[in-house]
């Protein structure tokens, strides 16, 4: 390993991976952690629960869509939501810069306390810690969660021909966060898609046995899922660049500032495997739900005996989608 | 209230408990964490958990008797352990500045690992985020912590006559983090009590009927402790200075100091509220464990319709005992 910590280590891609097998794995292994999910799921009473963390350090704190606080309880509780968990209790943990605006922060705890609301969530716990001004960038929040899993959802084996869905329009976190974070004005409705995804999965309880992985393309976005996907799995994955929601406003703001949609953060998007010969049902009970209008069957597993990620582009050629080396967009959540 | 976060919020007091009930209270109310206890305790399928979560900004980071790693395990743990619980499944956050040493990153994590093997408990979820050299001093820590609360152990009704136990002697983190932070040459031997406390409160399984209440006294020390358990009994409290355990060595640095090891940190201490019929037995049974040599009895409650925390001093004098209003040392967890 590298001797000092990069941005890098903290994007979700190769050297975060990096971190976490080489210095988390050797001293924290366990049976639980070493699966590696989204939520570790262990089992109390017969019962099956899921619990997660996220640190956020978005910066700016507000943007058009959301601020930290919708972020931090939205977070976890998708985190949850893709292990086929109902988020129940919340902890939060804030650490504030001394001076830090009570107002602003009245904001973001009200943000978070109006997303509990709406999912049922409850923030049961929580810590406060105030460093001295210069030693942090205005304020970062710590949410843990618990859930149930309640339906029979659980990991099932890929097959080839297992079909990717995307439950709506990709990169609209991060295109977000890079506009308003480089004052940048564009033509166009930019917004994050931060929000809980809760609701669309309860409504795909029908059609679990037809749904064998679910993952949110936070950090590292789509590109990044796929390919983490594409690894477990052992399989490769094959999308195509036509099917791929991504907003033309989108696309263009991207293009100028020279990010790359694919590996932009969505923060209210689930990424599903589905057995080919549900994906229509599947497909179409997303798109009745609020927030899923713009889903999209985007490609399919096939089996060389390699994992690897390839997009079919609209001009007919093929590109290859690596896991993310370097960080496009750091805090970017 | 004010406009800007103060350190004072962040110190364990007064000020964090405004913000507690005129922020937090106001949009995550709910009945579990209006409890405001160490940990929330919920039911899943007729099994009482605890969960309970802490950020961790100690400065410095490495000091006698331990590091920030150590301190964030312990502190859940503890958190749990004092609500009667087993500690289980830990969740671990880091958020790291741009260049840290990962050398010293493997030592706190090391130290992590440690700890879940001598205790049991596990890491089973984490995360990491890294922010830009500057955006954040080294290197902070949020930890969860799930467990089951296995024993008779809820708190009671406090009566006139029940007695204040501590597990050992006082202020011993906080004087370590102040020498070290202000490198301070002392003659003596200083080290943090940084610990876990299971061992001693699973001991007291037996006794668990007559223990009204546990709490650890870190942020805001014994002094804050004693009077959020004054205030939520209703009742007074009188400790005798002349009971304390409080070492020689750390009485006199904290003197040259300017501190007072009444409300300075201790991470490895219990303080018990005891049926006074039984304190004698509880007390024996803590002197017999691992770090309960110095247990000591060191005060009791009085009823005259007040909560108010008093010391009778050697002197023959009466100290009032108030809530912490000011920062002594930020930063000391």
């Amino acid at each position: 390993m590298e001797e000092l910590i990069r941005l890098s280590h903290g994007d979700g891609g190769k050297y975060t991976s990096i971190l976490i097998n080489e210095l988390f794995y050797k001293y924290f292994g366990n049976e639980i952690l070493l699966k590696g999910s989204d939520s570790a799921v262990f089992s109390i009473s017969k019962r099956k629960l899921a619990f997660s963390t996220d640190s956020f350090v978005v910066k700016p704190l507000f943007f058009p869509g959301g601020d930290i606080g919708k972020l931090a309880v939205c977070g976890t509780i998708n985190d949850l939501s893709v292990s086929g968990a109902k988020p129940l209790y919340l902890s939060a943990g804030f650490i504030i810069e001394e001076g830090f605006s009570i107002s602003d922060l009245s904001k973001i705890v009200r943000s978070m306390g109006q997303i509990c609301k709406e999912t049922g969530a409850m923030i049961i716990t929580g810590d406060t810690k105030v460093v001295e001004k210069g030693d942090m960038d205005g304020l970062c929040i710590n949410t843990a969660g618990i859930g149930v899993v309640e339906n029979s959802y659980m990991p099932k084996k890929i097959k080839k021909g297992d079909r990717i869905i995307i439950t709506g329009s990709i990169a609209e976190h991060g295109t977000a966060i890079a506009l308003e974070r480089y004052k940048i004005k564009a033509s166009g409705t930019f917004a994050s898609d931060c929000g809980p995804v809760y609701n669309i999965i309860r409504s795909l309880a029908p059609f679990y046995k037809g749904i064998k992985l679910m993952r949110d393309p936070t950090r590292g976005g789509v590109a990044t899922a796929l390919n983490e996907i594409s690894a477990s799995a052992g399989k490769g994955i094959r999308i195509y660049e036509n099917t791929l929601p991504i907003r033309r406003e989108v696309n263009a703001v991207c293009s100028i500032l020279g990010l790359d949609p694919l590996y932009l953060a969505s923060e209210g998007r689930v990424i599903l495997v589905a057995d080919p010969g549900m994906s229509q049902e599947i497909l179409e009970c997303i798109r009745s739900c609020k927030d899923g209008e713009n889903s999209s069957i985007i490609g399919s597993f096939f089996d060389n005996g390699n994992s690897l990620v390839y997009m079919e582009t609209e001009a007919g050629g093929r590109r290859l989608l690596n896991t993310l080396e370097f960080p496009m967009l750091p805090r970017i959540c």
